[in-house]
């Protein structure tokens, strides 16, 4: 996954952002890695994330507020997949919880002038 | 870059977490970038920088405060450095700026057994 379609809503909202490197050992590293972004997206409270790994990887998940992380970071199946990481896949992580204060961006007009969006 | 070596003080701190993509134009692109995150690092307040591009670039930089990521925004260099971003070398981006409420992590101990650092 590198970045799910999402439409995020005004801050304040959450973001969850995860950096770490693996290990050499990273056997069913892939399929619960998946797995995991697959049941982060049909949280409660869950907007959206973006991912992306090059030795270091860097995912940022956004969330509607604190708890729903909270809820994520306790949910069973979590548990157990960030347990074998840390026993197996990653040589270190980090998270960072944060709540967001203001955003902006540019998309590119299709024909090729730029805008704001924001 | 990827990952500035770095010594997060205990949150509360703030995050700004970059997300972009690359138009086919990069001309000129990975100098001013190179130039932008050596900048960066020298503004006060900064505090550290993790950096990851794969199609997607995401990079997270980390300052003391929310003035400090203001200052850096408002930098001359900088601020033409993001011109130019935007009538040539991204498609889109987006700029999240957050204040970090907990972090945790894990590290793997050098012999091998793991330990919790948080």
């Amino acid at each position: 996954m590198q970045s799910a379609n999402r439409e995020l809503p005004e801050p304040p909202y959450y973001i969850a952002v995860f950096t770490s490197r693996l290990s050499p050992n990273t056997d069913g590293y892939s399929d619960t890695a998946e797995r995991m972004n697959r049941l982060a997206s049909e949280q409660p409270g869950f907007l959206g994330m973006d991912s992306v790994r090059d030795g270091l990887g860097i995912t940022v998940s956004y969330w509607r507020d604190e708890e729903s992380i909270a809820a994520w970071r306790r949910h069973a199946e979590h548990t157990i997949a960030r347990e074998t990481g840390r026993q197996r896949w990653y040589d270190s992580f980090e998270v960072h919880v944060a709540e967001v204060k203001r955003r902006y961006g540019f998309r590119r007009a299709p024909e090729g002038s730029a805008e704001h969006d924001r």
